[in-house]
């Protein structure tokens, strides 16, 4: 009987699955009944982005994260798929840190050329799951959004790759309750434009206060003060930018600051990061992490320690993205098929076990590329994907983390070159901090006549801290 | 054996089902085994609102829709619970539109003097039903949001109380996605403080639209603009205040209508209504309706027509609130304890299609009223919850109607006449226009000294049009 696989989610890692079954056909061997859910009504997950918040046109939790003006906040040379460059997709050298669009192209080119659209059952949501232990089954119930009939699939493999960047955690803060400005979490942050002259506070330390506080400076904030828990991020941030300590409450629009200092502000966004969840799958087989390099119980990253036919694909923290969860899919593949044997239980704890014990010992964040590095290489070396020189994009990410503490608002106007093409990307035409149109269209045809243009040599050779 | 009865939601509808069956239990009767799953970490549904928009603390969809300066926007005489009076709990008479605060105050008095809380498991979310035809039970899967443990229980009775007025309807708008401004539904509307000297378009024509452009007005918004798809509202606005036709299109900040004339707008508020949803049903038990008085497929409103151990509560669209809920809730019981003989399926389609073909030719809202007067008159005459003077309060809703059409910002601060224990409702202090502190200890402990004190002869004893 032909295996039955279950995908839940067609973000980057779902297609990642079915492009990894689909490389398979291609070379000639049999593929399993694949069947791929997927809530929204089109493919790309966290890059097919929506204007609306909380819940989505369906009354289901919106799943994307992106904003406008969300530009590639690391090299693209580092999320290259290995088996479909940015030249086969583009024709022609771009810059290293597109915008969403131009990425969120790229991504479905690849899939597009393959014939994949056929797997996945669009604006269906999975429900719930349940495992019986009998018949190694799994019985699925997904609901239809828009007819809203609920159904049930049988699965011997199940493949849960609906990410852990949507669902976002929102601690309490006293006297934020009667706030009178906007409060919102960042997954819910939609653009800077009417923060213009404003004051913000940002909460957070990570990605997304550094990217939403700069975006509001991008766009013309008056301050951004951005409060971390343990350390700040040290940038050199622009003149109205500033670091404090930990909120400790808020009294009408004032927050109070744990060293003793206050502000006024107008609104407070939410860097406080998100969640695993996994609502539709039993506590037994759903993955509590926080969000690491290197969550427990997956052996490899990807395959449940306890039921060894179910799958997490990209539920680490990410230096490396598409590729990753290629390599990743790739990998948990060849373990459906038996092409891959699983060691037997303790084993594979075991192994967990050492990839935990090193990460516990990190000591910087050169060091935690260098660890994902060496996870990928053993997915990679385990798999049929094609190898690229992960030495170098360790590299790339070593080189991007130094371009960013020297140049916040600049590093995206850097080059990189690719590992899989040897291509050197092309200087954009914009400068981010002046790139106000983030739309393909203008990405790829020129800057405009008015406000975004930079003449070629405004255009900076060394980058300097503004 | 003894009946297993579960209820999903402690809000008011949930806790009248519990207070349905403690009041049986009072007069003496063996009542069923009872379990009620809340979401939330207390109990009052709507009436316990959040700061946050979106998903909850947990990951989980907010519940309340409810905001900063909600007073109720019908009169407390309408929904007073005929067992537990608003003298018994305030010990005097109040005014007649308490804001949020009171109300909830209110709600748990009843509850608390009650021992019901043991039956409550909070921070408990129902994921999933399903329903064995053979021993007719039901099995819940539930999360306990705190430890993230699945479990399930098994019922014979199952009554939905989740409301419907918590998954917002958001429609699509050509253009939005680039709208620079603010742009939510009024589901994730908290407060209007921040519309001050902004020009706010609300879109819908119904209590969120009329209330929350009211609210702004009230904060010193700059102009509201409302836009409906049928038809106005028609009220006596303020002079920043206007109606217009259906947004056709947004460019940029400016919207377009289908009359032609266009608007810069700040910030846009989604008054577009909400839907059923019941994500943990299965579809053949999950009700699907618009917001009417009368959705279809419930007996009496009620039991659900092809599984009649389903009941829902508060599916209707509503005049009457609190006190509909404790009448269906008794109903529900009676039905479940068998005092109350359901006849055969064709006889309550016969006895839906009546009530279906009326509420079909209602002509007006003054008819309305009437309508649900007679709905829950029957349901009172069928149980033995206490009686009350349905006639007076039909005409309650007609006063508190006319009194909204001749003055919208005023109507707040009429008084209405209890019928449950003839008690006149006492004036506010403060006219609701100039009440900026909605807190429970403000409203019974007097005005401020500084910004809401009204001096009582600028109490309006005759409203006017502002």
């Amino acid at each position: 009987m032909t295996l039955r696989v279950g995908i839940i989610g067609a973000g980057p890692s779902g297609l990642a699955q079915l492009r990894a079954f689909e490389s398979a056909r291609q070379k000639g061997a049999a593929i399993p009944e694949i069947l791929c859910f997927e809530k929204q009504d089109d493919w790309g997950g966290q890059w097919n982005n929506s204007w609306r918040i909380g819940l989505d046109g369906h009354g289901e939790p919106v799943h994307s994260s992106m904003y406008r003006h969300l530009w590639s906040n690391g090299p693209k040379e580092c999320l290259e798929f290995s088996d479909y460059s940015f030249d086969e997709h583009f024709g022609r050298p771009i810059s290293s840190f597109p915008p969403r669009e131009v990425l969120f192209d790229y991504i479905k080119g690849r899939v597009e050329k393959s014939d994949v659209r056929k797997y996945v059952r669009f604006n269906t949501v999975a429900r719930h799951t349940s495992y019986n232990e009998a018949t190694q089954e799994f019985t699925l119930t997904v609901e239809d959004l828009k007819t809203n009939l609920t159904e049930t699939h049988v699965f011997d493999k199940l493949v849960v790759a609906t990410g852990h960047f949507s669902v976002p955690s929102v601690p309490e803060f006293k006297g934020i309750k009667t706030f009178p400005g906007e409060v919102l979490h960042a997954h819910d942050f939609r653009g800077a434009e009417r923060f213009y002259g404003k004051n913000l506070l940002m909460i957070g330390s990570s990605y997304s206060a550094e990217d939403i506080g700069m975006q509001a400076h991008k766009m013309g904030a008056a301050s951004i003060t951005i409060s971390y828990r343990t350390a700040p991020m040290g940038y050199h941030w622009p003149e109205n930018t500033v670091e404090r300590p930990l909120v400790t409450h808020f009294q009408g629009s004032t927050a109070h600051f744990s060293d003793g200092t206050q502000g006024d502000f107008d609104a407070v966004v939410l860097g406080t990061g998100y969640q695993h969840k996994y609502p539709f799958l039993p506590s037994a087989l759903s993955l509590k992490s926080p969000n690491v390099l290197y969550p427990g119980n997956l052996y490899k990253g990807v395959v449940w320690q306890q039921n060894t036919n179910l799958f997490y694909l990209g539920a680490q923290d990410q230096y490396y993205t598409f590729n990753m969860f290629d390599a990743q899919a790739w990998f948990a593949r060849d373990v459906m098929t038996g092409a891959i044997d699983l060691p037997p239980l303790a084993q594979r704890e075991a192994d967990i076990q050492l990839w935990l014990e090193r990460q516990a010992a990190l000591p910087d964040h050169d060091a935690e590329a260098d660890f994902q590095t060496d996870y990928l290489r053993e997915l990679i070396d385990a798999t049929d994907y094609p190898s690229f020189d992960l030495d170098a994009v360790s590299q790339l990410f070593k080189d991007w983390m130094r371009h960013k503490h020297d140049d916040i608002l600049g590093y995206r106007d850097m080059v990189h070159r690719s590992v899989v093409t040897g291509t050197m990307a092309t200087k954009h035409h914009t400068r981010w901090l002046n790139a106000m149109d983030d739309s393909l269209e203008r990405y790829l045809h020129g800057p405009s006549q008015d406000i975004d243009t930079d003449t070629p040599d405004a255009v900076t050779d060394t980058l300097v801290a503004r």
